[in-house]
């Protein structure tokens, strides 16, 4: 099958690629780099170093026995986001070329208006050229679980029965996102959807959780191996708990820390996403996947990290900043996930097994980590409309001079507390 | 109280802001032209003749003794709505500056998104601003009925109790829009949603119903009038269907006529605002008005006016051209609307007196419709992407020379079925 990847470069896209040509699959790719130049533009890189695309085209070439279309640029440009559909005809189109960061859009007015924009002009380019030279083509677009919000109700896939003052229909799960993120993929949402009921488009839409993890069976060696952020912005409260603990410093669960979400392994995102592909939805259907495999609260997390780094002779303390975000602290969350095992998704790797990688990783990397050490702790604010001054001040605090040598000291600090 | 009007050079805005100076209120504006420009655009213009703004404000002057304050410019510029904002501290924001045409939006993939990013991009920097700028301030943004779509069930305003699963809570009801500017709008209240949630902003989300009419009761002269469209892209059926009516041209309901929406006078739409305005909603309130006054079929609004029409020695014929939109044809639609009343609105204009009025003026116009003949059937199609073939071979039918003089034939024509 041809599939084409959008956001190839990315973390999710990458391994994603791998898999889906050791599946015998024909991978094509387009990506303009952009979450390289803004993980640079926080002051962070990442955590592993990851080669220059056509670095990573020839790691694969020699490697695998494999090769990968690409295309450089961004879906903003319409006449390349057509001609490339028209001159791949890909079968299946994986989109994850979209700004993925709740903080970075939480920054400032433009940062919150280009996420909402860039998202929605990208999804809808991709739209009107599937139906304009891709008719058939089945697109699977990267949601988020953070789509829903946190009812005090079960959450369904997509749709529910709704019953209101005696009469019936079967509506879309309301949507209550925490952040301009979030609603941009609640937008993207909505245009998936109608342009599947006006067009007969085949369209998949992943309601994913968090993913965590370094490793699939297909990153074999250290050439192949994909991105991991660990700064405020682009890294998880998860990968920054495990960098925390690798820099002595505290773990920082936000407020009360019993924040309930969905996590899923790096390889097992990776089978979710391959079964979607190879299992396309019909003409004019629009299929909605919760993706993720437990729930576990911020404080599992923390706790969890806590004891795996036991395992590599590191003790980090947890502390409970006041919660930047807004957010309940407490809550039900039950999401429903049936449709993926019914395509016969079954979970390859347990939390515990995956923070375990994770860490073996990132301490062959651990001079990477030491020199970013200060983009870790939180400064954006949801609260407030402007957190620049905050950003700005933490790099000013942190490069009055050159950068800290690798050896910088490794006593734990004790993290800023932000206002709230 | 201080309100600040954004489009107040519209079709409601405009009448809006001489609804609100008669009840004492003070009056700014801001507006970039764009609807004048685009209704140009499709080869058409105002049914009415309106005069520049600056003459607007010299017949308030002279005919009301009152005086609006006024800013050039679009929502798109952040600078300049900040600075608006900072300057003037209103009261009130009425939010009527946003690309508002269906058909507009469908007609290819630049008027989808040019429709999505400019209403998102200033809705998002009204709310940027009101928070730094004018906090206390309470936003009325103009929504529409149609982003709830037709849903088998009663529509609640905004919110509604659902019961999953055996649990329960108050949530957003579904949308379900119907065309990429239906939408936006369905964004745009995300989007408002949110920022009252984190911010504690004061809010009203306006679902209006379909607005009719040429007069309140302050458009005392022919220097005050508002606009009025009756083009495909610009105009609304019942616009059409009169205007087709005083061309004896037939009137033409899509497919079988039965779609039913809300639909609500020009003055009660008027005082409907001016409702909102004086009872602003509380700090953090988002505040939901289901904002019509009857609903009714598309057969019935064209047996209406072939009634109306009679009165005036004109005789329609209906004719049902294929829809050229995807939408249901026949369906439930029962929408609630209590808080209106609840705040005291009553309907002062029935239906049928508003398609006399508007008979009674454009009748006085007619020579303007004559001109224009060409503009008021249906071209621009929901099930294909690019429209503009099909826009670019009317306007090329109808100006192969000169534009065709005020005394053009007027016998009836058949207008031209859309293929579907």
């Amino acid at each position: 099958m041809k599939v084409l990847i959008t956001g190839i470069d990315g973390y999710s896209g990458w391994p994603l690629a791998l898999h889906l040509l050791g599946r015998g699959h024909d991978v094509v790719g387009i990506d303009n780099f952009v979450t390289r130049r803004r993980v640079k533009e926080v002051g962070s890189w990442s955590a592993t170093p990851i080669p220059s695309f056509p670095r990573r085209q020839a790691a694969v070439r020699e490697l695998l026995g494999k090769e990968i279309r690409f295309y450089r640029g961004g879906l903003a440009d319409w006449e390349l986001v057509r001609s490339v559909l028209e001159k791949e005809r890909p079968e299946a189109i994986v989109h994850l070329a979209e700004q993925r960061s709740a903080p970075y859009s939480m920054i400032d007015v433009h940062h919150a208006v280009s996420t909402q924009v860039d998202n929605l002009t990208g999804t809808l380019h991709l739209l009107f050229a599937m139906k304009e030279v891709a008719p058939d083509a089945h697109l699977v677009k990267m949601g988020t679980m953070g789509e829903y919000g946190t009812p005090n109700v079960d959450i369904p896939e997509g749709f529910f029965e709704v019953e209101y003052h005696g009469r019936k229909d079967t509506l879309p799960f309301p949507r209550s996102a925490g952040s301009w993120y979030h609603w941009s993929k609640v937008f993207d949402s909505g245009d998936v959807y109608f342009a599947s009921r006006i067009w007969g488009l085949r369209t998949t839409d992943v309601m994913q959780g968090v993913i965590y993890g370094t490793r699939t069976p297909e990153i074999s060696h250290d050439r192949l191996l994909t991105r991991f952020d660990f700064d405020e912005t682009w890294g998880t409260a998860l990968n920054r708990f495990i960098v925390q603990s690798i820099l002595h410093l505290p773990i920082t669960p936000y407020g009360k820390g019993d924040q309930r979400r969905g996590f899923l392994a790096l390889e097992d995102s990776m089978q979710s996403l391959r079964l979607a592909v190879e299992n396309p939805a019909d003409a004019g259907q629009y299929r909605v996947f919760n993706q993720f495999d437990k729930a576990y609260s911020v404080n599992e997390l923390a706790e969890t990290t806590q004891r795996i780094a036991a395992e590599f002779d590191l003790h980090p303390t947890i502390e409970h900043p006041p919660d930047p975000r807004v957010e309940a602290e407490q809550h039900y969350y039950s999401p429903i996930h049936e449709h993926l095992p019914r395509l016969g998704y079954r979970p390859i790797r347990t939390l515990e097994e995956g923070i375990r990688q994770i860490f073996r990783d990132l301490l062959r990397f651990h001079r990477r980590l030491e020199a970013k050490r200060h983009v870790v702790m939180p400064t954006v604010q949801w609260r407030v409309t402007d957190s620049r001054p905050l950003l700005e001040a933490r790099e000013a605090a942190h490069h009055p001079g050159p950068a800290p040598p690798p050896s910088a000291p490794s006593e734990p600090t004790t993290p800023q507390a932000p206002s709230s």
